[in-house]
């Protein structure tokens, strides 16, 4: 570990700063256009131009650092993660990925390693989307799937996403030149903490991300009949609220029977004009299912629909089943993967996959390059909170296997 | 019908006029103390005043109308119900008890029958206990049993109870002297809406009361530990809406297991920071239970925390039991409740009993004298609402039987 020592608490230095510039005193938040970003941003133009990167920020507020390659022709291999935040958030969600590239970056340039592909660190803008509802707005820029219609979009004050974007220095007309050109593109890597307790609870440092888990998210709504809570019997009821809590207890059944490929989570429950002396009448709850293989999603996304609905009928409430919101599953590049594996198992560390059931922006730019992830482990899987931690050990175990991967990838690109 | 329906017709008349007088217009909204609530005692002691009862406000805006008997010494046989409202209520719920005893003292008024008894009608000031949170004011200053504790209550607007009362002509420091004698009662007779809807299945006019359920409101509390829906595995979770979606499904079982003797009711459920990706950490939820029977009741309400703390053990969710408020249930008087079964089946209807699972001024009347309440079908039901509605025919009915039971006291009395 002390070879790595030293490079690892500069990376700490760096996010604790990074964790300081804030829209709020006394916690880290630093959501897409606002002062805090901008100067976050700026914090890290100065980093990447200072290690020597040719650096400049793009229209949708990326930080771009390119290590151009001697060879000529070369292609360019992609490091990156995310500067935004959610409200409140930990300082590692994030910054981790972006500063352990910078660190792996600025070593490569010491060592005067001639690497056969350009090195682009790309700190994205607007990962979380927390502003505008929006979903990877930096790194579709990258992978020139931006959609126009987006700039119409309003924040809570009412600004819009154009109005950012030009507040930030961008050009809402050069989004589409911001677009990288995927035939240049060798592959895009990036590692981030897991925010999921599995590394925690199983006491490894690091996994590999074998896939990014596609999501259906759906609004279930329950109509009984409200009813006085004195006055109807047992057997006379309609309570929404009763069939919501069988089909919620089925849906948790469900999933622990297929724990091994998806999550399912009933996360918000509303009952309409609730009073402690009333039988609930409407209840809308939400449902977010998860997996990394799109047939089982949909297999288990069907199967519940009908339990549900069989429940329903049974206890004769309405039902409707909303789908609010669908994206595919990811896979990550099996190229990749196996070198990272191969990284991983190099430098003494055990191999563990995992499946990333949080979306990251290797969704968008799998569309253009071989995309890849490793994850780091965080205390208790604590993560969008304060008490978001990471161990120095842990860190310098993921610089160590990102130089070696870094290695590997071009070693078998020289082949 | 057709004897009764002129009556009926002019209770019907009264119900609508009093319903006209509201906080909001468009729905029937009529709070204690509140300019409609003035205006609708003006109303009631007009209609008393003009059948030629001795009337007064007193101090809690209770008015009180006196049929004298011309027996020296007489005792005095109550009759009433409440004129306030909760928020969008029905026209039905009060107006209707009091209205219909006014008919039916105006009967004998008309028919000049000697009672050998006064009776009095109560129009209460507050049942509902809408704006100070509070039960039954005006009956608990009539049993004696108002605590002056309350008056420093205040509504959501900071006005004091106290406050109110002088607002509505109420001199505070005679509350206590507003309480009837318990020696100089013989009963309370109240009219009521079911609110439930038993008598609508069972196409039954009218049911005597038994009992009035006593109740617990306890709140739950489950802790778990919020998390990442994406990315805590099933097997990983202490989800605590899921634990108490098994514990809403248990309360439910076990009180359709025991229905006869009891209802359970969860009608608020909060979950703490919710958002549809996020594993619910915390959740609060309200279970309210009711019986006419104390000792069934009390086994209802440990056997169902035993199963709670059971669930959550075994999921390893934190769990909290607080009681926040209990009511002893009422038992009504067995000879008047047998003395109005007589004068049901007098009239040819057939006898129904219930229990009221809602709360009444018979509730706080109980401590000092007998009671007896009978309940008129309501549509499905339906009360609390706009939709709360009452059949012609059924307050035919209720005003006959009422009659029938008033000379069925009297005549008993006499011996």
């Amino acid at each position: 570990m002390s070879k790595y020592q030293q490079r690892t608490e500069k990376i700490f230095s760096r996010i604790n700063e990074l964790a300081t510039i804030t829209e709020e005193p006394g916690m880290v938040t630093r959501t897409f256009g606002s002062d805090a970003f901008i100067e976050a941003s700026q914090k890290v133009f100065q980093w990447m131009n200072d290690a020597g990167l040719k650096t400049r920020i793009d229209n949708i507020g990326n930080v771009r650092g390119l290590l151009k390659s001697s060879v000529e022709d070369a292609k360019t291999l992609i490091i990156a993660s995310h500067i935004d935040s959610v409200v409140n958030a930990g300082k590692f969600d994030g910054p981790l990925g972006l500063l352990t590239g910078l660190d792996v970056i600025e070593q490569v340039i010491r060592e005067k390693l001639q690497l056969p592909f350009h090195i682009l660190l790309i700190a994205f803008s607007d990962e979380e989307g927390v502003r505008f509802h929006t979903t990877y707005l930096g790194s579709k820029v990258i992978a020139g799937s931006f959609d126009s219609i987006l700039l119409g979009k309003q924040d809570k004050d009412g600004i819009t996403l154009k109005d950012v974007i030009q507040k930030i220095g961008g050009d809402t007309d050069l989004l589409q030149q911001d677009a990288l050109d995927h035939n240049n593109l060798i592959g895009y890597f990036e590692l981030h903490i897991e925010q999921g307790p599995v590394l925690y609870e199983a006491d490894i440092p690091v996994a590999v991300v074998t896939a990014i888990a596609g999501q259906k998210r759906v609004e279930l709504i329950f109509t009984g009949v409200a009813g006085h809570a004195g006055t109807v019997p047992m057997n006379m009821r309609q309570d929404a609220l009763c069939c919501a809590a069988e089909c919620i207890t089925s849906i948790e059944e469900f999933a622990l029977t297929y724990k091994a490929d998806i999550v399912a989570t009933v996360g918000k429950l509303d009952i309409s004009n609730a009073a402690s002396n009333v039988v609930p009448g409407l209840v809308k709850c939400t449902l977010d299912i998860r997996s990394a293989d799109e047939v089982r999603l949909t297999f288990a996304c069907n199967a519940m629909q009908n339990i549900i609905e069989e429940i329903c009928e049974d206890r004769n409430i309405g039902f409707q089943w909303n789908l609010i919101q669908e994206t595919a599953p990811v896979t990550c590049s099996p190229i990749l993967t196996n070198q990272l594996e191969q990284s991983i198992q190099a430098t003494g560390y055990k191999v563990i996959q995992l499946v990333s059931g949080a979306g990251h922006d290797a969704v968008p730019m799998s569309a253009v390059c071989p995309v890849s992830m490793m994850f780091i482990r965080c205390f208790k899987g604590i993560s969008h909170n304060p008490d978001e931690n990471v161990e120095l050990k842990d860190v310098s175990a993921a610089i160590e296997i990102a130089e070696h991967f870094v290695q590997n990838i071009a070693s078998t690109y020289n082949q």
